[in-house]
């Protein structure tokens, strides 16, 4: 698993002079290993913390909490990875994992270089002993322009990922009613996601009626659903740690001619900047163009957010459309794009689809009914 | 809020010759503020990590991502608290969260200290500019003792959560049936808890049936309930950042005549204990005896895991009810119980209450049907 990711990380630190590093960031093991420590409560209460990825001259070594090590076997069958452990919860003595983590870290790590390269935000207690002798080289943010690429072992992950996602909008549109709430619609949501699945699978973002927060998100609460309501339903589900995304309007009874207007118009700026979406368009430019057709065709105000954004480890990541942004698209990137309106206290709509960029056009990945 | 637990926490800081520390474990914060981070997809994508809370002298300082600002305000007005955020996620520029907690930390904290006490596992990489030229004292660990009194603002908490972990266990004993699937029954456990809570809950532990993962524990997953086999529902419902804990052993269709008497010998153990439980009392002390109890009653294995254990902003913490453990049991400590008796591949059976303890006895916090 995953080698297409370790090879060009391996020729990039060579490129940078770079033989051993250390990898903190949950994004980037899982990018670079595919193993994904479940979330759902916090972080493991056994670990020292995130686990850790030691590089040195092209073999990967994942250092993971023993709890966690039957996650990472597949990893361990690669021919250049492996995997050890250290322990988190003992019985017979006291729990010290992050002392444990360190020693496991020194047991396989000889530093034989100078110059090492560190995520420092997330690894920054490892620097310690013959560590504190070398250089330091901040590598955080260096994975970023590689993981926008996905392969094709990410785009079956993040298929079958979406396929759970419409199920989960489904499911909303069936609960959303007069006199439900946001939680109600939310579990209904997140129950059929999680039978579909057979086993648990977090899922976030926002499923917020339209006279709160600005309309525009936040978490499901104890609100009901008052006649001709707008709620909007923005999920990511995260499957084997790669994450979805999407975006559902529904309407609490019928929809007012206002709501309808609103709708239309947001669905039409999906079709424009599915067109826009092509090998070397610039972020920038997207962004700029769809909120000039928001403008344009409502007068109505422009969302106050991002208009889209790529995804894959993380549920936010380059290339982001944004206003400014000199990503440049390219084929195998996959891309959100969020158009909304927004009349806060009043109504509000936002529409969601992520997009597979190819050679000549693109791939919906989402398949929830926007109607 | 916590004014209870900062005053203890200042007190020791300052016999200890620490005029400054940087606090970064998330149940440390909690503990000391209230504050608690949602956690259902893992940590926030746009902060640089976990809040960092910063002490001076009495003073407290929480330095949070603006995303998280609003769930901060009532420490911020706290005599003694306040709150700083810094930019997550933005818009016009490049995501950078990592430098503007580190921007927003250099702000507030003057460091008139050559030694100051650190959360080293968690905030090293803090430790840059003025911070190197101080003494670093390692103060992670130094709040678990103090932490095991729970104030009466902690346990109203945790009576709303336990009200809430009562509810999931009769939704989980209502789906049991032969056919339904360990997720089927987490769903209907995790759904009648939100709705009951009117918003989302992390819910956390094990949902297995007596045939796997040698009957102990394990996540939810695809398998069916066969007729006669047991489920173990072991349910920790995470509210306001404080954790509840609680274990039933539920039966598809009729339990076996070994089914029920092993049932029972568990029941008569949790009894046994409860009459251990008073101020004075050493847990490892209860530990041996438990354990004693449940061999000599039954002639069955001893469960291989831990008599119980402390909780609060975490799931497990001192004191520790394990062997050779000398915690020493108070009043105000809060103690899970949960004795088992696991025949692998067989069937098993593990019940759990929790227990306040108190001066002449113990008051039970959970009240799920056990039966």
């Amino acid at each position: 698993m995953h080698q297409e990711q370790r090879h060009p990380t391996h020729a990039l630190l060579r490129e940078k002079g770079i033989d051993q590093a250390i990898f903190g960031r949950r994004e980037s093991i899982t990018w670079l290993t595919g193993f994904a420590p479940p979330v759902q409560t916090g972080s493991n209460p056994f670990a020292a913390g995130n686990p850790i990825l030691w590089y040195d001259r092209g073999e990967f070594t994942l250092i993971v909490v023993n709890q966690l090590e039957t996650l990472a076997t597949s990893f361990g069958d690669e021919p250049d990875g492996q995997v050890i452990s250290y322990a988190g919860y003992t019985l017979d003595s006291p729990i010290v994992s992050s002392q444990n983590l360190l020693d496991a870290f020194h047991t396989i790590a000889t530093i034989h270089t100078g110059r090492i390269g560190v995520e420092r935000s997330f690894v920054s207690d490892l620097i310690t002993g013959p560590l504190e002798r070398s250089t330091i080289v901040d590598i955080d943010g260096w994975l970023e322009p590689l993981r926008m690429i996905k392969t094709e072992e990410e785009l079956a992950v993040l298929r079958r990922n979406f396929a759970l996602t419409d199920i989960g909008h489904a499911a909303a549109r069936e609960a959303v009613a007069v006199g439900k709430r946001e939680i109600d619609v939310w579990n209904a949501m997140h129950e059929a996601i999680q039978a579909a699945a057979g086993c648990r699978v977090p899922v976030g973002n926002d499923c917020i009626v339209g006279r709160r927060q600005a309309n525009i998100g936040g978490w499901p609460e104890d609100y009901e659903l008052h006649p001709g309501e707008s709620l909007i339903v923005d999920i990511s589900v995260v499957l084997d740690g790669y994450w979805s995304d999407s975006c559902a309007t529904y309407y609490a009874g019928e929809r007012s001619a206002l709501q309808a207007k609103l709708h239309q118009t947001v669905r039409d700026s999906l079709d424009f900047v599915c067109s826009l979406l092509r090998p070397g368009a610039v972020c920038g430019e997207i962004d700029h163009a769809v909120r000039e057709f928001i403008a344009e065709k409502s007068g109505y105000p422009v969302y106050p957010h991002h208009t889209g954004h790529g995804l894959g480890t993380s549920g936010h990541e380059r290339p982001r459309i944004v206003p400014n942004s000199t990503d440049v698209l390219g084929e195998g990137m996959v891309v959100a794009v969020e158009p909304g309106i927004y009349l806060p206290g009043e109504t509000s709509v936002r529409l969601e689809d992520v997009f597979l960029v190819q050679a000549d056009g693109v791939e919906k990945l989402t398949n929830h009914d926007i109607s």
